[in-house]
């Protein structure tokens, strides 16, 4: 099998201050599609073409933050297979039980040296994108009903021992590492862009003393077109925005930064270009990852580097 | 590894009439980038974002069309793992020495039922996109030069024994079906469109009686905008269009089909979603394929479906 | 005052087979939205970003076809000297009161030589845009429901005498031609292309034997991807294409072609560019033509030069 | 004629810290053509798709800022007309000889309340888009020579007495007013937008205590992918950003603000929309007028206020 291992990024829980808000927000500003809400009051959603049953997930809290990150391993067997390379790997694992998360198996959770929850689980129910599996249009109307990205595309974290944490989804689950930076001072790689299929990155993590940090779920569009729109919702409904409308230097991607009610930052973003296992990676420098955050003003936003949840 | 074995479709070698004049074409119109010319008289090039040396060739011949279509796997461990796995599935494999084309590996060819070449290999010479691996920019020049796809994306090809032809892709290769269209009078699907990574189609084959046709070679381009430019170089440079610009209803693309001096069309694409493993494949019935194929107009147009090289 | 006189395209009355089932397209599939009834059943719609109470406005009747084209001026004033200025070059003129279109100011209606019936006019209610004048955003929802035109843009009638009838505009009601056709074999000018403003476009008129006739209706879109989303909804609506989505070589907007359930053409028009009135008019030789009208392609589709209503 | 009096901004003369720079960087970077150099050692641009010899001037000078700011006008009889009302409305005028810059005919030169040099002018030498005039293609390959703006679109200018300045070009000029801002605290309107065509705005005034400021001038792209292009350029040039890519709540447009290496703001424009004479102009209230000037993010950036030259 060409693809196998680990997929894709599945799912992110992520704590709200005021979970009704935050439900109308992710569900008609940012236009996910609410699918359920379970016994914990968790409230699940996904984007209009994720065929799984959910793909971010939220909750109500006392503070902002991410729960934990999950990834789609292709079958049961895999799934099995990476917890005990896991753990031969000295990453202490955790079993949770099919049926915790709505539509979703059993998981196999570890904790990262960044101080993160990671999640692999083989099981989601298909509920599909809202078009049928024969003669489908090319997309349904839910794909206009609010910024409506049409997944959830990738987490960025925040966290120390990242070269440690990269090791573990490098040599142990089939990630590789696409894109990294070099800190100030020659003080080696401060964050590394990974993928596990053939896009610019399915996780990014920082250097960070703080543990478990949060530095924003992204959301993917289908064109620089949709991020104007994106940025039209946003002015409309005031959601504070961070950076953007721009380009990234890293991955090319184009981008909006922005935070929603709790303090959680998200991305909508689009675009970028689709690397091979066998590509060299992209190696940024320090006095220029300005322009890797933003190509086109080149400036290092102070709020990329320290406002995370 | 969560991405091994077959990576991506790799070079395709297509006859041409007059190999001047397709020099020009394929360099100055289409906009690809000539890489060398071997001693066979064989003209390289690749597409501007690809890293390898050469992903689409030519050569001069009395009549048009296909001469092999090939693919790189991961390693040189893979290919030969693959040419043992064809050869047990009853499938007879060649040895083509490294060399024998410019700055390319060994490669494993081998016939499908329907009447092509196909080639693995597991190396080619990196010879990047024009940007540095440390602080590039989103694009070089290059990609204004001409048409300029980003990458030589898929190929559809024509024969006979399309269901044989896909079982050695799916349950040796490690392709699996996106999406296929049943044929008229339910005879069977008469089309298969397959995948070795999360990308709609790596390689579509259709029923036909000839075999080895070549239906088209498709190039990448990154916007619908794009797609829009591409059509203005043809009409500046008197391109004869087939169809297009539109949208396909399968994979969900946008497109134009057009031919080159000799005869052979080729496609600039774009656009398309993101499929993978666990999905079902979609289906398109005989009555509903004009959608398939022109999503817009809905027309079955006659050409598709009679003219080859 | 820059700009007066003749301001811009206003109204279009067109004859539909099935008023009910016309009054569906045009509003939800469209997207135009329904303005008003009158007594005599004409249904009267208008594009989001129009501020006047109407643009387009459909009755049923035995045949397609259009009953009449009117423009706005820029006051009473204005419309007093054009009907005499009209009388004074010769052409007959007749007063409609206000009051018998919805919320329309008194009309001068006078035939011109290619047997259509145009109409002046100053007052039309200003309903405004469904946006405030006080800070308002850039869109309302109502530019996401169906295709959703922001204005009807020209028309394109097709009848004898075009040369005459170009005169009546470019001489008596500030009109001049921006490109027009030279026909087969010199037989002079067989299309004129002519504006009131600096939109490539108010009017053009198509030389035909039979007087009267509608070529198409067009209504404008802001962006090539909103003209792939228009194609979207006509393949989804199985609205039936005649040309496109393609450019035009003449103004060098993109455009679609489609038809109504009556057989009335109509367009969904983008981009273009933006000539003055000391500009030089541009030519298009009848063998060019089809990159006239099919900028990519070249076609001169058959349709275009012979279904009208 | 529907379109008379004054037609578009027609040219704009900046100085320059460093010509050579300067031409370099509005040749190369931003793209316009250069079309000639005087014996004052002007250096004279125009846009690819403006037909005029030139519309963008620059001269070497120890202090950035505007020189003057010219409207052509329909002919000489339009502008002996003006010249005359505006001496009649109390304003004094001056000839300028034809010949003083290149290609242009006899300017009519005033100063405004707001201390800025404007010109009327009649006759400046056609020298077209590059494109004949006969079967044209859509663009030239000048359309891709660095940013590449199609026009020189229009002036936004800093200065005190907004509001008789205003006065000046809505009672004599033919101007009107399509959108306007409110200052803080009910001090009257502090900008106005006025068109003397079917654009939101040919010319921008701002109050400001310092006369004959110049805030920027503003280049037209097509289409909002363009503007990205122009992001991205940018960044690779290393041209400091002020603001963008990002959308105007005023006159809808996308944009992005950037300094040259003089100091003088410009900026690169698209889309909008097509005011009439008959439409109410649209206010912008202070407290709202972050949205106004960077809707997505509303913010009210410093610069836009204060950075002048």
């Amino acid at each position: 099998m060409a693809m196998s291992g680990v997929m894709r990024p599945g799912h992110a829980c992520v704590r709200m201050l005021d979970l009704d808000e935050a439900v109308h927000f992710y569900r008609d500003v940012l236009g996910l599609q609410e699918t359920g809400r379970d016994k914990q009051g968790r409230v699940y959603f996904k984007g209009w073409d994720e065929r799984d049953h959910n793909s971010f997930v939220i909750r109500q809290a006392d503070k902002a933050g991410l729960d934990f990150f999950g990834f789609r391993v292709l079958d049961v067997a895999t799934l099995n297979k990476l917890d005990s390379d896991l753990r031969a790997f000295g990453v202490a694992t955790e079993r949770i039980p099919a049926g915790d998360m709505l539509e979703t198996g059993e998981r196999v959770r570890f904790e990262s040296p960044s101080g993160h929850l990671y999640e692999l689980y083989a099981e989601k129910t298909h509920v599909g994108n809202g078009m049928p599996l024969v003669n489908p249009g090319p997309w349904p109307d839910a794909a206009e009903h609010g910024i409506a990205p049409f997944r959830m595309d990738h987490a960025l974290l925040y966290g120390p021992n990242v070269a440690k944490t990269k090791e573990i989804f490098t040599q142990v689950l089939g990630f590789r590492v696409v894109e990294y930076v070099e800190g100030p001072g020659g003080a080696g790689p401060a964050a590394f862009f990974m993928s596990c299929s053939h896009k610019a990155h399915d996780l990014a993590i920082v250097e960070y003393p703080e543990p478990g940090k949060l530095h924003h779920i992204s959301f993917r569009l289908d064109s620089w077109e949709k991020v104007l729109r994106a940025a039209d919702l946003m002015g409309r409904n005031k959601v504070p925005i961070d950076i953007g409308p721009t380009r990234h230097g890293v991955t090319r991607g184009t981008t909006i930064y922005a935070w929603d009610r709790s303090g959680n930052r998200f991305e909508t973003f689009c675009g970028s270009y689709e690397p091979y296992p066998d590509w060299q990676p992209i190696k940024w420098t320090w006095e220029e990852f300005g322009h890797g955050l933003d190509y086109p003003t080149g400036k290092l936003h102070e709020t990329f580097l320290s406002v995370v949840t």
